[in-house]
């Protein structure tokens, strides 16, 4: 198994409704992509004020998997139309679990 | 439940051994803290260049229970002693997975 972790921070202006709706198209993923073994996302609590804005952590079975996902083009619509233009900062790590 | 994310770049010269050593002592603290739920870190996977060094997810049942991982004094040591001192740039989120 392995993780993908990625976080953004959005530009200034992009309002919450913006985020909540990104974190719905991503949390569809699931049901279209079947090579996603665990899928988790969402906005930042605020406990902290250098926190970046919204994140996903992700699992795969292998790297390939996490491959597929990423080029998958559901997933690439909703980085293509919901996350790119919106981002300031991103930040990401691909991971082993074992 | 709510996860937390959090990941690095290590400083120039910090060596892989650190880094391996660091996923060794916070593998340790899920025996420690009994309020960490899941726990996962490792080390980029080297698929990306732009990706960051390294990555912690982890899920605990309430934010009062992360918080109370946050400031525990084996994380902390693990903190001071592995991590501060080490890194370049650091991001995190902590976001409600309900």
């Amino acid at each position: 198994m392995m993780r993908h972790v990625v976080m953004f921070r959005w530009k200034e202006g992009v309002e919450p409704a913006h985020a909540a709706a990104t974190a719905g198209a991503l949390r569809r993923l699931p049901a279209l992509i079947p090579q996603i073994v665990e899928y988790a996302c969402g906005t930042d609590l605020g406990v902290a004020p250098t926190n970046f804005d919204f994140a996903v952590s992700a699992r795969f079975a292998s790297l390939d998997d996490y491959i597929t996902y990423r080029d998958h083009p559901e997933h690439q619509a909703v980085v293509q139309s919901m996350i790119g233009p919106f981002v300031a900062e991103r930040s990401a790590v691909q991971f082993d679990e074992s």
